[in-house]
């Protein structure tokens, strides 16, 4: 069987889930964005580990290796911040073709050191190799947190408000102006829009105060596009997903860029990826007064974005209150 | 500059250089076997990553798949030997090749499993990607000891006698036999060489019980060749070393097949790498009493090879009591 028969998902659970049944009480594996470890009583330990290949996830000549860095951790903090984490520490390993000068790495390193600092990670160690073909990096981070406050995928209840964090959108725009030929650096949105996907912002501090709040139940990062994202916690959860294109939260710049360019800002910003904003499912009635509050603490929205349902696998989308399809998916690595 | 102008250690050093100084007394970073991370009092996480690259690091038709995770996590657990903790977790990334197949993964995983299971390491998680070159595997394993027992590079002392826990040379001696073509399958030592090469053992228990010795100061795991390793030791510990070829620990089967194939087997011990034993350095007036508890308890020799001097910087050989040379060094992966 080939990979693309099965799938990056399909492929991670097949290989894995005779690890997963020796796992002690407490202990969370794979399939969510942290793995759980407990420590202390209380606290549990949480890491996260991605893999980012050049052509596959980065194209060298598209992005500075500043940006590069940068972003590198950023995904992987995302993580951290989707558990509701407190990141602590963070390993990387680098398998670098021979073409790629010392001069590079030390500016990869130096805007990876900037989001270190910035989100207090320290970084610790990692490995370095010589790569015959691309570019490879693999990050490690070790965050800390209270045991109860963990929000996982497969906590999302039926009745639940969908709520993302931030807007979606911009990172895969974007990006797209890039590969399409079209950016234009004069263009302020274009700018706005290529940086938000050169340096997403992890969302940390929101990670943090959302997961502080037992009505919220499911929490996870959009890494590839709510689309896709959404369907891992429908499988995690067993239950379904209802989500109104009409109340995607979505930029000025988004919508300036998208009118300008003739594109539907609704299905990018539904499909795109890379985002990194949250998703998280909150008990409907605690909705208003949580999406208040989070809006005095942080002066942006908590936006409700559709429902869980009680249907496993049926995942719907309505516009204007009318049932739509929206045609393709989010991005997996190996389809 | 080019990467083969400043070699993989260079590298590390150079870039990680800023991070290093922001670590908390008691952390230990880039530079060891294992970063060490203080966790409840008294006790500390210990945390290894490595990256093997195919066509750097493996050749796919060179090895089956079960061998190629067994290794790559027994390379792994020989850090964490290296450092005398117990090996907890494990996190696993791939980047794969589209013409992989998924039962080539699963059987990955079996091998890997496998060893996981004997040596009491959960898999945890990791994160599987599609790559548009070469395989590419990621590891990181933690483990936990007493604070007091960690063993770094740089406690190694003047006067101290270096001593290895096991014989080296065999697995450069089996890689050697399969990539000249001159294996014999029939042939019961080369049958033990290739089986060193692709199924190395960490020294777990010898690094746990080595550890719980204050006399043994410094210690690491041989992966580069010793010509290669104790020069690591050497810039952590600013020492220089003194080391007797004649005394290397040399399997029968080794002698016997250099022999036969005309090689000098106190060169390919110094120089090959990837014999994971490990090699620490103990106080001189205390090495009787220890390397004798260590054969009643292993059945096996602590080997004395040679004694840590005060000159850093400075790494000699003898044989047979006169000074010598060694064509050639350990392996550097840049270089």
């Amino acid at each position: 069987m080939k990979l693309r028969d099965i799938g990056e998902f399909g492929l991670i659970y097949k290989v894995t889930a005779p690890f997963m049944d020796e796992l002690p009480e407490g202990w969370t594996g794979v399939g969510d964005d942290c793995a759980v470890i407990p420590t202390t009583p209380g606290r549990v330990q949480v890491v996260t580990t991605d893999m980012l290949v050049e052509n596959t996830h980065f194209i060298l000549a598209n992005t500075t290796p500043e940006d590069l860095g940068y972003k590198a951790l950023a995904v992987n903090l995302s993580d951290i911040a989707a558990t509701g984490a407190t990141p602590r520490s963070a390993f990387i390993s680098l398998a670098i073709p021979t073409h790629v000068e010392v001069e590079w790495i030390s500016r990869f390193y130096a805007g990876l050191h900037e989001l270190a600092t910035q989100s207090g990670t320290l970084l610790l160690g990692g490995d370095t190799t010589r790569s015959p073909g691309d570019l490879v990096i693999s990050i490690t981070i070790f965050g800390d947190m209270a045991a109860a406050d963990v929000k996982l995928r497969s906590l999302a209840r039926p009745g639940d408000l969908v709520c993302l964090s931030g807007t979606i959108g911009d990172s895969p725009a974007g990006l797209r102006l890039l590969l399409d030929g079209v950016y234009d650096d004069t263009n302020p949105d274009h700018r706005a829009l290529a940086r938000m996907h050169h340096r997403p912002r992890p969302h940390l501090e929101e990670g943090l105060w959302l997961a502080s709040h037992p009505a919220i139940h499911g929490m996870m990062d959009v890494s590839d596009g709510i689309d896709s994202d959404l369907r891992r916690i429908m499988e995690q959860a067993k239950v379904g997903m209802e989500i109104h294109l009409d109340a995607l939260p979505i930029s000025p710049q988004l919508q300036r860029v998208c009118r300008e360019q003739g594109w539907d800002a609704a299905h990018l910003a539904a499909t795109g990826g890379e985002d990194y904003c949250l998703v998280c499912t909150i008990d409907a009635q605690a909705f208003p007064r949580i999406s208040q509050d989070f809006s005095h603490h942080f002066g942006t929205l908590l936006k409700a974005i559709g429902r869980v349902t009680s249907q496993p696998e049926t995942f719907s989308y309505t516009c204007n209150g009318a049932a739509v399809t929206l045609a393709g998916h989010g991005f997996d690595h190996f389809t």
